[in-house]
């Protein structure tokens, strides 16, 4: 029986992805190993460590690991610095099970660490197809995995496809539909006012759009003009926006750049930028915005569960599966802002299940409760 | 068109694996960026510097990557090392292709490096079935690789069913087996002299069976007791053996150890110790063996082509195809003893193309030559 | 004689305070070895890449050694990181000698990865008295360095007293006064227009003083107490504020915050922030304005020979040798306005060579031409 | 006052030099955080680990620091492996004090991570005078170092002299002679047989030589000629001779690998190589030879104090103080063999108090365990 597992939280959104499930292994009375690493850590990504905290779950280490520059080899560094030191936490530690989460350029640096040290693993929102190096490094934890919590049925039978053994996949839902409330409330008063903004406060009551686009590392070097289609193609909405920072990822900060330019030289009066927001205020923003734009797989989960009208450019997501809310367009400033204005005038979706049913936490924690003794020997099952 | 490529090679097996290719790819004028890492750099892992040099290959760069202690955590922190000090090398000299080989702890985090920095991978003898961490290694490498050069029929359509897309898979056989000449010499008076052994030499006039067991990784605990039962089996042998002493993985101190105690306590007469071969001699070697014992791979694709009576023991070679000149055996004494001594009374299987025919390396660099562009973004082809 | 000379640039007042010596080495031809380091590779800290690229510097390698989190184990790490990759450059370069310079916590790393290599170390402006880690950093550098350039005839003194051979050290005065020209221009129109700041643009023609305060490392907790009263003295000025922000050290994200949350919550009209000038027009900033606030060493340094009044706040400085320009205070609001004040009323001191006479660089580059054959082997000389 | 305080140990002769220091500390009740690094951690290198075991010190963490190649650049990358991973350990064990070990190439890393994250430093046998990189370790460590507990006062003298604080230097003796007990027994049966040894058993009743010879990294290219001085001399002794493997400094490589062919090469019978003894057995080897030869700095310091007739080949330990027990030569076989033999006829030599008298461990325990308030912030004291 799994009593220790060590579960390497590496942002905000990471944190959405596995919450539910660390509440139900609390309840279960399975010892959390709560590591931060990455832009955990870091402040100028917003505030996760108060969220934790007030979630009372106890940090056990803090992994920091991001050397600065934003580009491919500093990321790379990175996941050398992550493998380094999570060696001795793994040694220290000894958990059972090291629960690793979707596909951030973290994420396999952990799975090798726990791999080669000869401690299962566990993985969830295996199987799905994206561009980006998300890809690799999604199929490549897979194959460093001898546990799957699939989100989607087609994931759970991709996952089959490449050779795991169909006893060792668990088609569970995506935990981060579990954050998901019975009823989202309207913003208020103070909604916006709680977050440190740069631009002017957006007004809660009037209609909005959110923008959140990362960049696509394996694009890196089109970054810069990939961004500048999505600025084009806002500069011709007068709806107040709710701009979102992107992740720590290479190429970031090449975007961050590209809007400050932008801001600088424009000063739209519509725009606010944001940091981040809690798990659920998150929720809570695009379930009441008109339009959620960019190339976050929030917008496909949580914004199919919610039925946002979404705009989702680029590659990064390409292959992913989709619901209705979804629209992919190329990047390109004319079909990105016909495609907005298309779902502003669209409004909500339908509410559609294909990414869960809001209790994959208690699935997941269930099996790892449940799971007697994992071999630690993967084998391709042809 | 490919124009410079990168090798790391990280120990003898490792450039026994990928000579021919090198030898292939100079006469096509493509730049080889050799890099050695790891056991490659260390003279008691053998003299493999000067047999690199003495082929007239430029070695571009050393990383010195080995944490000494030979023990899961040190491996794991080896890996980091690589990553990180490879993330430098790749900046620096840019190349169009990584060629990363086989299923060594080193080669996934080459692979890492190489695909967070945006640069293609070929990587040979994926598809292959084994045990022990290589099996991770092996699956995990072929999702971060663009392209794929298999040894057999058998891993070509494993890499395919993992979702690799079938243009980019390429049967080539094992390059390893390149190095078999036509006619492979008989020992001569020299050939154990220009080693450097403990024991008394070996009469090169005299029957002898090889010896090479490497650590399982996976089941690093039972190392001491794995390798004892190998020990107990050859007490019972008089015939000359020549004892190969393991690579660098986790566990290998734990053979070494018990290997030396045997030693210092029973002090064998015909028993001979060697760091390593060369590769032609390795060849030469194992073809005049009575028996080939342990768990090498070698026993299985060069001892396939050379039908040399091999007995495998344990699970390192697990689900690994084989053709009829290998036995496995359990980790047990007296299993072992009767296999070797089964193998020795039935002498010389014919020769197997199973694993190749000896033209994998001017297959994969013509390949190599051939290739327009190649797509780095990975996409699971079902 | 000396052939190959690395020199490791961290920053952007690192540059400042090797360049000259750089350019007449080059006039030698001497080859410079250029490697640029930590927030020198940064662009939020500045474009130092573009300068040294507008000075025909070469540069050789970018080591991305800062790990984020601006605390002091991400120094440390910092540190660690440095040493790590520093060693793979000093093999491959193989310099004859390594140029070191003043008292950054990148410093002391590259003088123990060249001196654990054998390879012989030069450090600039040693011997001099401060506060914070640099006081370390710059004592344990000497004790580990070769050949001393020291600025002052006291620090001289102090490096002799420290046990250094008298032969070896040279005074030479300080580099960083070389860039002075013989007649500083003063502002004009496209002066700040230049630069990226947050604010509004300063007015050329008004009176302004300049703010730069960094952290204090050994006084890591008190940051931001120490910030917030510089931040409530200047709340009473009316006069243009050019503030600067501070460098890479622990501490420097606390100090941001402070001036961040002070920036949003008053929204002073008369502040403008700059991530940096260029070395020549930082110069002009400092020999034009009313007063130079903060720690920075600029003030004591190059405002001694320019006359600038300046104010220099806790411990940092504490110790150095000072001109009549400067006057200590105490983190105090009350005093550190009283000595604004004051030295606005005071305008101009007289110039002082106490830090040199802007040929410091040519002398240092004609004794590394001369110098035949150094001795790494240290020895206390008493 | 100190309540918790951190001990880095890096090897046994690291040790022997603060274990005494640990015994008096622990009857103090101050919190001793063990951490082993580097060869301490390597049964290689003997078996620290249960010595200390047998001790009862609790070891916190492991540290496993060593890159493989014992040249130069794998020390430096070791150097910088400490650094980053102490600076974790620091971070969680949070210690009042780091107390660091006189002038291995480990002790300057362990004293940067401290320095940098505001941890005080003690460190022993500051001070004194030597060759190979130990002199500039030892003296960058003192200027990183906020306490100092020299060995002789010759030493307090020359750190004052450095511009430490007086009241900061406390002149204790060398903790490493509290180990010798007032009455050191006579060698017995079971002495030699207790160790694992290459070649033939000793034979306690015969008079013996010991050998101990370490690399001096300063002069690393030379390595190999030196120790061939040393083993040419020896060929002409036929007396027993105990020899000890060297460290793990850059050039034991070397080293090991002329020991080795020469021991292949000659067959000596008269030899028998030893890894180590425990700290007490090594006091009695050293007491009954009737010559101790090499470079190591036990036959300066233990020596002194017992009297063991000794000749110092090389610069390893020029300038350090001696007693008269010891003859310095230089790398130069005719001229080692002449002091041998020498010594051999001299015989014991009279105690001499030089390095102390059996009471520095606890001196240092007091003084630890007085201390109220230690000011981070380093100064220059002229």
């Amino acid at each position: 029986m799994t009593k220790k597992i060590m579960v390497v939280i590496n942002n905000r959104a990471n944190y959405s992805r596995i919450r539910s499930v660390l509440v139900e292994l609390r309840k279960k009375n399975i010892t959390i190993q709560l590591i931060t690493n990455s832009a955990a850590n870091l402040s100028k990504y917003g505030d996760l460590l108060n969220i934790i905290k007030k979630d009372k779950f106890k940090i056990h280490s803090k992994i920091y690991s991001v050397v600065e520059g934003e580009i491919p080899q500093t990321m790379t560094k990175s996941a050398g610095l992550i493998v380094l030191e999570l060696s001795a936490l793994l040694e220290k530690f000894k958990p059972d099970l090291v629960l690793t989460i979707a596909d951030r350029f973290e994420t396999l640096p952990i799975a090798i660490a726990a791999s080669y040290m000869n401690i299962p693993i566990a993985h969830t929102q295996g199987g799905e197809q994206t561009g980006s190096i998300d890809e690799s490094v999604r199929h490549a934890t897979t194959k460093l995995s001898q546990i799957h919590f699939p989100s989607t049925k087609k994931s759970m039978e991709n996952i089959i496809k490449m050779g795991e053994d169909k006893k060792n996949v668990y088609l569970t839902g995506c935990p981060s539909l579990d954050l998901i409330p019975n009823k989202i409330p309207k913003l208020d008063k103070s909604f916006f006012k709680k977050y440190r903004y740069v631009g002017n406060l957006t007004d809660y009551k009037k209609p909005y759009i959110v923008i959140l686009q990362h960049p696509v590392t394996t694009e890196f070097k089109n970054t810069s003009k990939q961004i500048i289609e999505t600025i084009n193609a806002i500069k011709n909405i007068t709806k107040q926006i709710v701009w979102l920072w992107p992740n720590v990822d290479a190429g970031s900060d090449a975007i961050s750049k590209k809007i400050r330019t932008f801001r600088e030289e424009n000063n739209p009066k519509n725009i606010s930028f944001y940091k981040n927001f809690s798990p659920v205020d998150f929720l809570r923003l695009i379930d009441n915005a008109d339009c959620f734009l960019g190339n976050s797989s929030s917008a496909i989960r949580e914004g199919s569960y919610l039925g946002v009208p979404s705009v989702n450019i680029g590659s990064r997501q390409s292959n992913r599966e989709k619901s209705k809310n979804v629209i992919d367009v190329d990047y390109n400033a004319k079909k990105i802002l016909n495609a907005v204005n298309y779902q502003i005038k669209h409004g909500k979706y339908k509410k559609d299940n294909l990414y869960g049913d809001r209790n994959a936490g208690l699935r997941i924690a269930n099996i790892i409760k449940k799971i007697k003794k994992i071999n630690i020997q993967k084998k391709l099952n042809y």
